[in-house]
């Protein structure tokens, strides 16, 4: 059902000014804001991201709802391909500030999604805290962490992907721009490529390790599975009936050290992922989508190492747990000592982090191979309200 | 002749194992390496940007030619769309480490310029003072400059652009590994999106103010004009003969206040840059490619005014000087004050920096009304040497 909303969002966008002949039809495409669930999640996913996290500056319910309501009509906007604001970048009175910024004139849509969560301390803030679902916590602090806390957490987050990375740029410059006065941007993250895939039909992209990433990845076109392990239900806690048909967000920004990995030998890189390099394939298969055998042996050694990525956290040891992952990798410049600061922001959206996040990082954290190359420096949970119809805005039925 | 090259060298690259079907032409195509001018610089401009300055971590100069020499074979097979080894990411040795880190394994050559510059420290460090350009000297430090030293300045600096981002990232990140023992990577910077174009075959892209940047850019087919004010001619420089056939590469990392910006009314930022924000016509014109009128008065007052942008950086009033502008808009994240970390990271090539870009700059930082608007927080010089034939390594001309 969820799969047939976003089949059915799918549409042809406005062509562009400047830009329509040289444009994709990938790029030309855009997906409904409104619907069961909100975009950006099973949406297939694009190339670029543009995550932010904002803190409130005001603690009046009504000024909130305010800003949600001014967010929705641009995200609403935005994600057809026109301007933030009713008006536009450059036709409006000359003597006030435009209501759009400008820099996506002439661009087409390119399939943006512009997706909303909100942080635990959102709750405490406008005196909700009896609305907060039982789950959403601050993440615990796992073995391997070291964050910063300027680029961890938040009250309200805003993950904008798109084929452009302009358009989402700004799409998250808008947004905030909006919000002045009410929320204001406490961090935000730029992912040059996606690692993931969320539907059959896209390929499986590369990690910085240089590895396919994400085979084993919950699919769009999954629905029974995308039901069990993505969206909350109705039953799920009884103080969050309002988050019924939305999801958790499970933020991670996880530092890679490139130039340790670099210098290790393939096949130790193919042991701690077990997967080759090349195809992607597990240590005991041929192809990328075989499963893998973990009773398998050579010599007297599981062929699949005890601590290799895909044993410890695959489904089967952790109850059937699936996440549907959305990371992105990205680079920011580089550390005082010369490293690339580069890595993987994790995104996962889960039906419940204490069953189908927490657990599974526990175990990475504290047995995977691959951890002696990971540094986790940023981190952060979000509630993501469902989708929304004609009329309504995000997060309505948390107010309501 | 510089454009005719440009032209020669461009062709199909291989087809990708896993994207090819996805791959737009452009994506699939790539340039030569080798030729009369190091490509990257009158090269129509590739969409996203990874540029990385370096020191050296040895002063001996048979090192030195050594990792030239390195660089020049990778560059080239990374430009094919090749990986940086010869043997391939998952091809050699099991037991040692890959000569390729992988994250490109299927991904096309994606337009993939390799562009090498020398900063003024590395002629000290190697003993070459005597050969150094006159015009090679640290930039001076301009009336706005916030300038950060860890984000300036560099012994050797790689700019890599690409249609693929990750294309970009893995030749910076190939380059660095190989460069292990001789260099290492002072900073790095990402651009999302091109704000500029350096041929008539390509829009006007947009900077982050909203508006058209580089209208007057100098383009490639202007041979005349890209031999005048781009190229270093043999007799430029009697030190330096070496770089006849190169350019300067004038790196600034610009802040924009984004924030304030965005609350200044249109007519304001229309008259700051002096040109419409939607066609980009001057304001005494009514299509992007007019030519501004100086004398135009509208009532009492110049309608460009006296402070614009367009006006204090026009050739016109720099005795014709004109640059060819390469930059890309860059968003890192946010200030620890909650504005987006994000701007212009400005790139030009000129003959000679002393004519072409210090006065200007200077007339700029003192004058220009968008100066309100900017933070210019990283700033560095290097020498681009001359493009090579086959069985030469870049910079040779300097060594030999």
């Amino acid at each position: 059902m969820a799969v047939a909303g976003v089949a059915g969002a799918f549409a042809a966008g406005r062509a562009s000014a400047d830009g329509a002949a040289g444009a994709s039809s990938a790029l030309a495409s855009s997906y409904a804001f409104r619907g069961e669930h909100q975009a950006g999640i099973v949406t297939p996913a694009q190339d670029r991201l543009h995550f932010a996290a904002f803190d409130l500056t005001t603690d009046d319910r009504d000024d909130v709802v305010a800003l949600l309501q001014d967010w929705t009509e641009a995200a609403e906007r935005m994600t057809r391909g026109d301007g933030a604001g009713e008006v536009g970048p450059v036709e409006g009175d000359p003597l006030l500030p435009p209501d759009d910024t400008g820099e996506a004139i002439g661009l087409p849509p390119a399939r943006l999604t512009i997706t909303f969560g909100f942080g635990p301390t959102f709750f405490d803030k406008l005196g909700l805290a009896d609305r907060r679902p039982a789950a959403l916590r601050r993440l615990p602090h796992f073995p391997a962490d070291v964050l910063d806390p300027a680029i961890s957490d938040g009250d309200l987050c805003i993950q904008a992907c798109a084929d452009d990375p302009q358009v989402a740029v700004h799409a998250v410059r808008n947004l905030a721009r909006i919000a002045f006065g009410r929320a204001a941007v406490r961090w935000s993250q730029l992912g040059f490529g996606r690692t993931s895939s969320t539907s059959t039909t896209q390929d499986t992209p590369r990690n910085l390790f240089g590895f396919k990433d994400g085979t084993a990845n919950l699919k769009a076109e999954q629905e029974d599975l995308v039901d069990t392990h993505l969206w909350v239900h109705p039953d799920d806690d009884a103080a969050a009936g309002w988050l019924a048909g939305g999801s958790y967000l499970c933020a991670r920004r996880i530092n890679m050290t490139i130039e340790l990995w670099d210098r290790q030998p393939l096949a130790d890189q193919e042991g701690f992922v077990g997967r080759t390099k090349g195809t992607g394939a597990p240590l005991t298969g041929t192809a990328e989508f075989d499963e893998p055998d973990f009773d398998a042996v050579t010599g007297t050694s599981p062929t699949i190492p005890v601590d290799a990525h895909v044993r410890l956290v695959h489904p089967s040891v952790h109850g059937g747990a699936q996440m549907l992952r959305r990371g992105y990798n990205f680079v920011d410049g580089s550390t005082p000592l010369g490293a690339l600061d580069a890595g993987l922001f994790f995104i996962a959206y889960v039906r419940d982090p204490d069953t189908h996040f927490i657990p599974i990082q526990n175990t990475m954290a504290k047995s995977d191979a691959l951890m002696e190359y990971l540094k986790v420096t940023g981190s952060a949970l979000f509630a993501v309200p469902p989708g929304i119809a004609e009329g309504e805005y995000v997060g309505q039925a948390l107010f309501t």
